[in-house]
């Protein structure tokens, strides 16, 4: 960290923190437990009343000013939020503030943010739980998780390191990287699991009915629709209930990573379909030795992404 | 269970285990802490020897003969053996005996041993662990878990009782059904999810690089592939090891119920195509309330399956 940015405290200096759910109220509690300035802004009274109460910022407000003298500001804020700013809180942001948001798509954000202030800087610190709103912020969240920043020629050195050391501050692991290849990767690891997982429910759901009797084996009783769709919910275990978690997740949150990431998202389900083509081309021709080889081939490559 | 099936100790008579792995030691374990006599059948001297110091049955034999006397018969044995069954296996086979399997394709399993033995019951116990050979068997590993039965016009009802009178030794849950119910409801549950998960942690692999660059977010710097593929690996996080976890388990086992189950796994597969190639219509045709709509079904569903 240079002297240029180096607060004499040791710290960022004041840092506004806009949005305290999640992300902004975990990032709240680690940072004025080591002793930073933390300025809050919300949407709602009663949200800033018990932000207060958790001690999530030392002044919280549902006024943009509250951010007036930040050198440092962090967009804590859904997507959505993030691709299309309340002109409010432009209007507050001190213009020479360094300015960073936490979206988990880089690209869009860097389009929409990088024309409107002159020191943003794009971050996706990868950490979460299944909770959301003020109640939801807790102590390390991002203790050991990755703090991803998509640099780009434009993007100021100094407000980097700012930014850096709001990552050290929180524990977090510092990676750099290029915004498409960032997006590439969170559509093919986060993005299209949840496409995956969601289309093995419908189909679970409505295959149950839909395959055709193969004619022999047959238990002499009617089989209706309804024990058919009994039977695979008494049969399904833990295998298939882990790989519908995530496609079995917050449709809301599902939708809006589609949106933002709608490219990546289609490419990686192309290489998606690639490989399924390919395993179910193997089964069709019962290639049974190759098929094996493939499912080896999984094996061998999981251990790398854990 | 009628008087003709019930043995006069309350048990079920002498059981013979054909194989004492995972689920044919862990039967050993639970009928012998009741009181059952219990025999082993095992090919190599090395597992006998261990199978004895473990208990998992009274007497653990390489001999078929070791059968002799039995009322009823489980086949431990993976699919390939049982649908391939050893002639000296057949021919030690008490010709009056309850004969029941525990394979998790039953129509093909059918279709094997209906003409072979008189007093056939297909049987699938729905319960596992990682662990395989003769130090995988555990006490309480069938304890509500389903005991899927598929009889057909053709099993004999003593026959099931006997087999009834089993499942319930080992606290089990019994579940009657129809064997291509059966077959297609573990293709979508268990058999889809594994061919799933592989196409994902393959697309994974590969999609990393083979996405187009779309021109936009350059960081002016080269973007090798090993980067992109380091990059991947380092950002998957909780959601993309519990997609991945069956697909990236046993190869041999995952190849052999595709092999066994094929007609019903190319069905499950057509019927997740069909879910897979809507939900990427939406995206494509930037449906977006549609695809949050097509995420909340899939929310909802998700916990009948658990």
């Amino acid at each position: 960290m240079t002297a240029q940015t180096m607060h004499p405290d040791g710290t960022a200096g004041v840092v506004g923190l806009v949005g305290l759910g999640l992300i902004g109220g975990s990032l709240g509690l680690d940072l004025r437990a080591r002793g930073w300035d933390v300025r809050g802004l919300v949407r709602r009274e009663s949200t800033a009343e018990r932000a207060s109460q958790r001690g999530l910022a030392g002044r919280v407000s549902t006024d943009p000013s509250v951010l007036a003298g930040c050198r440092l500001v962090v967009l804590a804020l859904p997507l959505d939020q993030l691709l299309a700013p309340d002109p409010a809180l432009l209007a507050a942001l001190p213009p020479d503030a360094v300015i960073t948001d936490v979206g988990s798509v880089k690209a869009p954000v860097l389009r929409t943010w990088q024309g409107i202030v002159p020191r943003f800087v794009a971050s996706h610190p990868m950490a979460g739980t299944a909770e959301a709103g003020v109640e939801a912020g807790v102590r390390h969240l991002f203790r050991g998780r990755p703090w991803v920043v998509t640099p780009t020629p434009d993007t100021d050195p100094a407000a980097l390191e700012l930014v850096r050391t709001l990552s050290e501050a929180v524990e977090a692991r510092w990676l750099l990287c290029d915004p498409q290849a960032h997006d590439r990767a969170v559509a093919l690891i986060s993005h299209l699991p949840v496409l995956v997982g969601a289309a093995l429910l419908q189909a679970a759901d409505r295959g149950a009915v839909a395959a055709p009797a193969s004619g022999d084996g047959q238990a002499g009783y009617e089989q209706v629709d309804t024990e058919a769709r009994a039977l695979v919910r008494a049969l399904a275990s833990s295998g298939f209930a882990d790989t519908t978690r995530v496609g079995g997740g917050n449709p809301e949150l599902g939708a809006l990573m589609a949106r933002c990431n709608r490219e990546q998202l289609l490419a990686a389900l192309a290489s998606y379909r690639r490989s399924l083509d390919q395993l179910e081309g193997l089964l069709q021709q019962e290639r049974w030795a190759d098929l094996r080889e493939a499912l080896a081939a999984g094996q061998r490559l999981r251990p790398e992404f854990l």
